[in-house]
């Protein structure tokens, strides 16, 4: 039986080891530090090899740096299956495995090294590699594991998606009839800024987001009337995202259990039960309470 | 009898499969997967005929997207009066046909073929049917049925649309104000970009929006102070619109029933007392409440 | 006493008609469409004699306006102030009418006619009487009576006050110390573009308010350094007022009776009195309170 | 015993002085707006130096106004430290001194004045003095003493850091990605405008918070494509830092107890119990219901 403790209890340690560090945990820390090292190091690394010479000159540490960062992720992947049954107890193994491989973090894990190993796997040509190679930039995406925040925000916009979607949709839509009405309107004046309506919506893009690079604007002036009104309603546009991510954080902040002080006193109120003077917290919810109390 | 229930029961069943699919119905959502794949259709065909020699081509085709896009529409919107009575039952049918046909889906509907029979009806010339054309476009409004969130987010506009016609008033005012201003301080240095307080619009609409083409911006120092306090007014004026739909969707979230479970938890746990399974709202008090019912 | 009955009825009608039209109120929604055309019309005066020839031409027809609306203006503005005073019962004429001079409105209403009155007092030359022409413009802003929303706009900035000082406080201290910097860094390279500091807050602006014209632009790498940073923070500048407005808008909205309802159950808490258990919607406020209660 | 309590006396007298004026303190105000006054100078000096020959003509006056400004801040820096005591009595004074040295407004005293002394102090060659020049604008931050709102917005912001955090952190690897994808995209048709990726970073940025100052654009469909993309994200880009902000003003907001008359009427209405009148915050959580109740 003590072999298996000690291998539960490697396991345990393991797991705790990769998750962000407690507390004065030293190793946890040093490993976090390395991996977030690693990942920095990659990020530099595909910036500095696009400047001419750079590259040819110092190929031997990039691809050195390539074969760290990959050894390192695989054998963090590796670890983190290993033990990913531990993060939900009374799991079978397997179906951790699954659950954790099909999460966005698992994702991002698998093609911070996909990349490399593919063309081991199969043949492909140099383009194909080329574009695998800024894949590895995805590895920047592991950071966000060691912030918390990023769930908070992320739950928000996923909790307003129908609404953000329907943004989006009206910004299409509003895209596609903006583009055409410019497209009648400018393109016998200006043929080659406005050849046919799907390079008119650049136009329309660079109006509707308040960019404006200046490269292309209607001159007519019915086409300055409508670039005009879809300026202005690109400002609507700018607000709805905002005016549903704003309302989605207000509500989240007044879920959220530290938010306790900034509710108003009312709402402070029912801590404690003013019949049987229990406290309500212990509980929680309505629904088991009610079963509960039955 | 027997004939009128069964008549009954068509209407009722088209009626059904013309609305927005429920689950498992397998005939209605394939009507509304159809209905919003031409849609679509028609969309992608408006923009493709603006390539030089795509539509000239490919004219056979066009058309006969055309012809069939329209006939299923027509089908649609007369099936659509046909049932429009079941929509709110204990209304009279030529009341219920009114209604739709005023209401914004009503008005869409008829507009997404009516370009199509004018012609037929009433000689028009070329120019006019080219504008009729891009009516075409309308279609994709089509699809705003069978989104829900459109409708929250519309409630929200026209709840605030006493605010928002006041910032749409104060920006014209601002726009107007702003480009007479700067007519009379630029038109002497650059009678080409500000002949006349109508084109110094067009600087004062990319300003205002912070669009900043860049086709046509002050050069004096009196201008471009103008310029800088109109910019950083343009700010307030983003904000304004942001602001007021951002409280609109604070209190739609408010207000909504499905806006429960997002209360926060000590607020939701005061309905009852788990312990003793008196209601709590009653007292709403907190732990002191305790010692006075003692 | 008859007489003086009819002065003080013919008083009070003339307040009525003058003050925004109660329903079916035929003549004074006669006289507020009167006003408001006339407005309307003085701005497309403004902005019709920009245009050159047109002013030559019709120079007789806007001199004939300006005279109407002058008349019409001095003839409201005088009205008003006799029947000021109705506005608060029970308080002094004069009172009532100094109040109402140095009310915004009241501003409004003088600045709307002085521009007129003011050469034929006193002399004065050419120059000046051209910007007092623009002065008409603020005639535009007596529309603003005829909107009720204005108010509570007006009402939530004012609450901000405070905030938004800061916030244009700390953007002038940002404008100053961005163009500073880019001073140094960039008038080496482009004399032209930054001769001196008061020339470069015009690249300040145009890229913390994000418009970016184009016409002044950083080329050297510390100075695009610094103005991705300056960039970075304009978008926080846009989100402090938008922030911030937006706060208000939710607490005024919180502050309306209509919100009642938008009220999260547990604020309503206090449903029954703990103390005697009966129930307060009955009552509802505080005031009739106390009558019942007596 | 007298002179130590005329010591102690002239002490808190210094520190009322120095502190931000009451009401009808004239000796206090006068400081406060000497001050003041010396600080904005400071900044119309350091702008104004920016003009060809205007230094050289008055170098003279802007080194007085330098000596004068840095005698009047050390005295000013010497005062407070003698009396920073005060601020939080029952400490010792050496400690409140490192307190009042570290904390943001004691850095500001410091790097207002050290410029100065430095070069005094050690030998520096002339470029870094032409920095030190600079961080005299640092003085104009010394103005925040004077308004206490700034003291709400930096509570708000620093409660929010983390979110905001998370901001610039998804914006930084948009950024990199974004350019990183550009620079694939764009380097063979434009080598000039994307010659590295930390080149075609300034169009990332420029794109990103929707300045496009029109030097830099893609070209290409692909291109332009991206660049779209990237566009709308940046209005999220804006949407998030606004959201973020705006949900902390609401909350502070509904802590202040200032907001307690902002409260909807129903729960201000319950504050007596219109039957048997006994006081309902009371029972809402406030410490004198005990007594009251007992």
């Amino acid at each position: 039986m003590a072999p298996m403790t000690r291998y539960r209890r490697a396991r345990e340690r393991t797991y705790e080891v990769l998750e962000k560090a407690a507390e004065g945990d030293r190793l946890s820390q040093a490993v976090d530090i390395t991996i977030i090292a690693v990942i920095l190091a990659n990020g530099a690394a595909v910036v500095l090899e696009s400047f001419d010479g750079l590259y040819d000159r110092y190929a031997g540490w990039f691809f050195a740096l390539e074969l760290v960062s990959v050894a390192l992720f695989t054998a963090e992947l590796a670890l983190r299956l290993w033990t990913c049954d531990l993060r939900r107890p009374g799991g079978s193994w397997p179906g951790a495995v699954v659950r954790f491989l099909v999460s966005p973090i698992g994702i991002i894990d698998l093609l911070a090294i996909l990349p490399f190993y593919l063309p081991l796997l199969i043949p492909v040509d140099l383009r194909v590699v080329r574009v695998l190679r800024l894949v590895r930039f995805l590895r920047l995406l592991k950071l966000t594991r060691y912030t918390r925040s990023v769930a908070t925000m992320a739950a928000v916009v996923r909790e307003r998606r129908h609404e953000l979607m329907v943004a989006v949709f009206l910004t299409s839509i509003l895209l596609v009839v903006a583009s055409t009405l410019m497209y009648y309107l400018e393109s016998k004046v200006q043929p080659e800024a406005f050849p046919n309506i799907v390079a008119s919506l650049w136009w329309a893009v660079a109006t509707l987001t308040t960019i404006g690079y200046g490269d292309v604007f209607p001159v007519t002036g019915m086409g300055r009337l409508l670039s005009g009104i879809i300026a202005v309603l690109g400002i609507g546009l700018v607000a709805l995202p905002t005016a549903i991510i704003s309302s989605g954080f207000v509500e989240a902040l007044a879920r959220k259990p530290e938010a306790a002080e900034a509710e108003p006193p009312a709402a402070v109120a029912a801590r404690f039960c003013p019949h049987c003077g229990k406290p309500l917290d212990a509980v929680g919810g309505t629904g088991n309470a009610i079963k509960e109390s039955v």
